[in-house]
């Protein structure tokens, strides 16, 4: 695949059909083995010790921005393992999101498309995805994810222009109540586009689990996606990116990480119910630390999937197991294998060495979250920042904040400002550019930023 | 079971011993027929038409503000179904909470009580119980949840005096690094109480089994108490009854609802990976309405489990069964039968003549919110309102802060103020006292309000 590929399938205006299948026959000729799990990350990534091959191959969406307009003007910049690597798990995608009227069934689909060609509604799309296991299943969402959602869309495109959502989409009425059910159900035409987005994150899940079965390839990778359609913008997220909203006043999340530890409750309830699923390998209670002999018979700190809090408890040796999720912060570990607990992938993977598969534990479903555009009152320099782990893992929200508001006033005239915006919080991790952060910390990480501006979209240059 | 009963097990200063086994011996000589199951609530107590019989003797703790002083002069006010019925499934239970060192085995805890009788560390403990199918769970509860969390407090005990919990209970240092991993895992002692508060909830939902069972007795009840240790107030909130924060310039809430509507997903959810659960009788889909013959074939709103929006499908046979959740805000019911999602008891609960359990979909687990005191800088009138549905049913948080705030400034000299107080917000849901609600609704439920003053608990009153 190559970046005129990815343009041909997503130029504004030109939204991709059907998905053909196969359709990424770089990474299938050339696949990627399973050589860096994200518990090996940074380690792989040193100084001189690149643990994978250089794949110029393999970058077929490197950098949206580059020889086009990203939406919004939007800024977008990103870099490759502290730039000491060619091999990028981090991939992306944007473009303008055309959703056609759609009222026939599938078999008429590309007759209606060649003679219908009208839009009947625009948005626009930014996407982030970090790979592991490799880069195929990031380029696969980064290629096909869009697609998704906009069938998705397409297929309720009806009740989406609607004050509020039929109860039918063919728009008869089987019982006179129905409007009144569905207000009473507060069911708002924003929820469609939830749901929209919570389902085409599934289909493209299952996209992804089948071209890399076919491929004889394994990965996964995170993913977060902004959405604009009718005045508003949605944050889908699944993994450890993040995306803030940063105004003059106000840092707001915008987005939540999904980690073994934020999902705690719900992984060892899971491993509860279905015991079979840690093959007697692993304990689902959670200790301060992996407990060893020395601890038999002592009453320890624990907690299990019922708790938020702590408890003890007296430690028998099947508590010497290895913890279904081990380690602190950024170095918590789903079965000692995997750093995250939702994203799109990883059907294959096992922990090293046994049979036991990590995709029960995972979710590929987004949380997502509304910002009303038309209710926020915008200023010029009101910005969305979206970011793989590679940025936050070495500036907060606050920090990533400051850069923004000193940067931004500065640069009024310039065109392209949020790209260069984007570039400088980039090298800010890098501790280039005089913006170390404040702990001197450096990314070894790849790191994806897009900075969306918000002030142009709410003065009507949304296409809605 | 008499209040004086009550009082013998639970009068300040004198701790509860080992439950005894069986506890409750008037409602097993009497048994309470499952009569009145939540989806009744309302119809079963309207004017002239009591479902139950009049059954003075299951009332044990029925006022615990009558002939004693409240902790912290607290003010507890209940009515029964409107003063309509002498039938009451609203139990109420309050007192000093008394935590003993515990360093022995089990087996030498009977004589260490009689040789040790000081107090290690005391609290206060505030509880309602609002029962369905009769009242003997919220009875049984009543009687046991704070010995049971007695229990939970005195086995940790020397975890919970310590600036920070030990990894070993025992004191002994394993590893030296011990201290480092419960820093980094960020665990206070608040988390032990939170534990203790969650572990003493299943304990007490476990025995309320047992009793019932073994008495050929149903029913079930919600829980919500409040505890005050070491200049902290936990609350433990398992259904739908709410306790909020009054101050003169805010309204906090201290609890969450649990009913069927706000955890559809972790119902649906269980239903997903256990469809046998529904016995083929419910579909797990939500739809805005019960779906009907007309529907088969038309693309209609739903939603599952992994979806926080709706979208479209198209509706086939099996849309059309019972929905595992039906209804709106307080008619929504889980298959068919209970308002409530979590709660104690309900081990026997079934479908009406079906088969199917309700228990499995049931949480007996809190949720718990902690209020640091000591950072409040709390004013005179500031207090915390506990009660069951029947008064938020009527009244929204701000109507009783309200109240709160035009009630106590003008009776600062009276000592039963705060009883007063619990009183009148009761009259307001019966539209006495010239305080009807501002839509002139009238609870016909069991109604049961605590109003407990925080300042002179700030003050050095505390015990502890």
């Amino acid at each position: 695949m190559s970046a005129g590929w990815f343009r041909r399938r997503f130029l504004p205006g030109v939204a991709g059909g059907p998905l053909p299948a196969p359709r990424s026959p770089r990474p299938r000729a050339s696949p990627v083995p399973y050589r860096r799990p994200r518990f090996l990350r940074g380690s792989g990534s040193c100084p001189g010790t690149p643990d994978a091959p250089r794949r110029p191959d393999a970058r077929p969406v490197r950098c949206p921005a580059r020889g086009r307009t990203l939406p919004w003007n939007a800024g977008y910049a990103e870099i490759i393992n502290a730039e000491k690597s060619e091999f990028n798990e981090d991939q992306a995608a944007c473009g303008k999101l055309c959703i056609r009227r759609c009222e026939f069934g599938p078999e008429e689909d590309q007759e209606w498309l060649t003679l219908c060609p009208e839009e009947f509604l625009t948005g626009h799309y930014w996407a982030l995805f970090d790979g592991h296991g490799g880069p195929a299943a990031a380029i696969l969402a980064a290629n096909t994810l869009h697609s998704c959602l906009r069938r998705q869309l397409e297929a309720i495109g009806e009740g989406m222009v609607a004050t509020q959502p039929p109860m039918h989409l063919s728009g008869c009425c089987v019982c006179p109540s129905d409007p009144q059910f569905v207000e009473e159900k507060g069911i708002r035409t924003e929820d469609l586009v939830i749901g929209a987005l919570e389902s085409a994150f599934q289909e493209c899940d299952e996209v992804i689990g089948r071209e890399l079965e076919a491929a004889g390839q394994v990965g996964g990778c995170t993913a977060l996606v902004a959405v604009s359609l009718k005045g508003k913008l949605y944050v889908a997220n699944a993994g450890d990116s993040r995306a803030i909203l940063v105004r003059r006043d106000e840092v707001r999340p915008l987005s939540s990480e999904f980690t073994p530890e934020s999902e705690r409750q719900r992984i060892q309830q899971l491993a509860f119910v279905y015991p079979e699923l840690l093959a007697d390998e692993f304990t689902r209670l959670e200790f301060p630390r992996r407990l060893k002999g020395d601890d038999l018979g002592q009453k320890v700190l624990f907690r299990d999937h019922y708790m938020s809090g702590w408890s003890y408890k007296c430690v028998e040796k099947s508590d010497l197991k290895y913890p279904l999720i081990h380690g602190q912060g950024r170095q918590a570990r789903l079965l000692g294998t995997l750093a995250v607990s939702r994203g799109l992938g990883d059907h294959q993977l096992r922990v090293l060495d046994t049979n036991i598969q990590l995709k029960p534990f995972l979710l590929s479903v987004p949380q997502v979250t509304v910002l009303d555009l038309d209710q926020l009152e915008l200023q010029e320099e009101d910005v969305v920042v979206m970011a793989t782990d590679g940025l936050w893992d070495v500036l907060s929200n606050e920090q990533v904040a400051r850069l923004v508001r000193s940067f931004l006033p500065g640069n009024r005239e310039d065109p392209h400002r949020f790209s260069e915006l984007a570039q400088m919080l980039i090298h800010s991790t890098q501790g280039k550019d005089g913006n170390p952060t404040e702990e001197g910390q450096v990314s070894y990480d790849d790191v994806s930023v897009f900075v969306i501006p918000l002030y142009s979209q709410s003065q009507g240059s949304s296409g809605h």
